[in-house]
This record gives C-alpha cells, structure tokens and sequence, in this order.
C-alpha cells in the first residue's frame, strides 16, 4: 500500500468518529502560528489547540515568506485574527545548506539561481528578522503582538525568543 | 491572558510529558502534504501521522505558490520525501473574496496590486491546478506520485479530486 493511501484509510476512521463539524471559519482564538513543515514538528499538538482555534501556516523554515505574508494579510483583514508567533526549532534543515549547494544540487533539472531557498544560520537571528517582516509590513496593523520562539524537538519546549510586549 | 501566553502554558504541560526527542530529520513515511492555514483543519489528526512521519506545508488556500514549491523542493532533494498529496477543504475562505476586493480593503494601508492573494472560485479545478504545478515543476523528480484531496470540515472526509495514480 503506498503511504497515500495509508493516509486515506486513516482518515476513513477519523472521519467515521468526527464530531466537530459546523465550526465557523473564523478561528476562535485569534490567532495565527507561522512555523516550520518539519515532520517533528505537531503544532496542534504542542500549543495546546483545539479543531477550530488557530490558522497555522507552514514552510520550509517557518519563515514569513512573500506568501506567509500573504497568508497573515487574508488571516487579519478577512479572519480576524488579532496576534501572531513565529516558531522555528532546534536540528532545522535550514541550517544544514546554502543556496548556492541546493542550486548546484538542481543545476541537471534547471537554473534555479532565481529562487532563495531562505536558509539560514543563526537560528534566533532568523526568528528575530521573521518577526520584524510581521511588524514592519504596511499590511499588517501596528501594535498587533508578534512573538518568536524556539521550538526544542528533542524536549517538546518552546524557548522565548522575542516575547509579544517588545 | 493574551491568546499566546495561553499557548505558552499549554506548551509547558506538552513538554512535562514529552517522550519523542532523538527523532531524525527526514520524514519516517517520506510524504509531504500542501495543506491550507484553515484553523478547523488538524491535517495530524485527520491523516493519522505521527511525530516525525510526515512534512506539512500550509498556507491560505493550500495553494502550490513558489513558496509552496521552494518548501517542496526541499523536501524531497534534501530529506528524501517521494510522494506528495495537496488538500484543499469545503467552507474555505479562499472562495470566498477577489484579488480586486483584498486589494480595495487594504488600499488605506498601501498598494497591494502586485500581490495576488490566490484566491479561487472553483474548489475542485484549483486542486487540480495545484496538483499540475508539481507535476509540471522542472525541480520535482517525474513519476513522484502526486494526488489532491478536498477534506469536508463537517464529515472529516477526504473526497479525491486527483489520485495518486492518474
């Protein structure tokens, strides 16, 4: 059986128990998570969130990307979400290659020196420049509270990196 | 307390009790999914993974931007995922609004007519689009099996718009 379809037969069995529709689409806790695709990574699980609580948006890295900010312009002006953390974590990929070794590694299939790949290495320095693209974009209100955080995937912590008073 | 000290509190219970640390980096089952932000989706919860099993890339819509793209790539080139599957869900509010409207709401803050939201009006011909992107993507292997989903928020059902196999 291939892995999809693992994934389809575990869902017929959360679905034959779900007991959480009509929800509204606005999230009920206000709130929006941006955080990395690592496969260690259950922000569900780690904050605590219910079905219905959080948009969590999710890339390589957990950077607020053009898109991430796309993503947090729908999430404030048409959701109404109200505060946002960006969480990186401990062991990232991110941290292991440049842009010119992934680009060298592409070269064979394409030219994929127009793409940055938004690797990075200092984590916290990461975390702090992704909270500052919350802050200082046009679209997002001023004194909307970003925090950033390390999340710790061999002990399930997150540490404070920029708290949401600063 | 604000909504992310909450979640801080939440996270310090999750840590108490923590025991999956020493995990690796690449994905156990080597799938990634593209999924959207939408706070009623717990893609963990309703595909039966585990911590560890599987990347989550999400953003509003579930869309496969670049930046979706930048992730995938990533993901398969540098920790060996081989199989991907995007879901798109009923009630999403990506159906729900115009490029011309978000940018019209957001005219008072800035000019935002050169970004597209990535909005849709069609929720099983946008899946198939997002399928096509990386089917059609120079840097995703040919043959990586690629499939899409809309997940019902009422049933918890996955309904396939696109299989793995076609």
């Amino acid at each position: 059986m291939s892995v999809i379809n693992e994934l389809l037969a575990a869902n017929r069995e959360y679905a034959d128990s779900f007991d959480q529709g009509g929800l509204p689409m606005p999230p009920a806790r206000q709130v929006a998570i941006v955080t990395c695709m690592d496969a260690r990574l259950h922000p569900a699980k780690f904050l605590g969130l219910n079905v219905g609580d959080a948009h969590v948006i999710r890339n390589a890295g957990g950077r607020v990307s053009d898109d991430a900010l796309r993503s947090l312009i729908i999430s404030n002006h048409l959701l109404g979400t109200k505060e946002y953390a960006v969480i990186h974590h401990t062991d990232c990929g991110m941290l292991s290659f440049s842009n010119d070794d992934l680009r060298r590694k592409l070269a064979d299939r394409g030219d994929a020196s127009g793409i940055d790949f938004l690797p990075f290495t200092d984590n916290e320095a990461s975390v702090r420049e992704d909270v500052e693209a919350i802050r200082t974009s046009p679209f997002i209100p001023d004194g909307v509270p970003v925090s950033g955080y390390i999340y710790d995937v061999n002990t399930g912590a997150l540490q404070t990196v920029v708290s949401a008073d600063t």
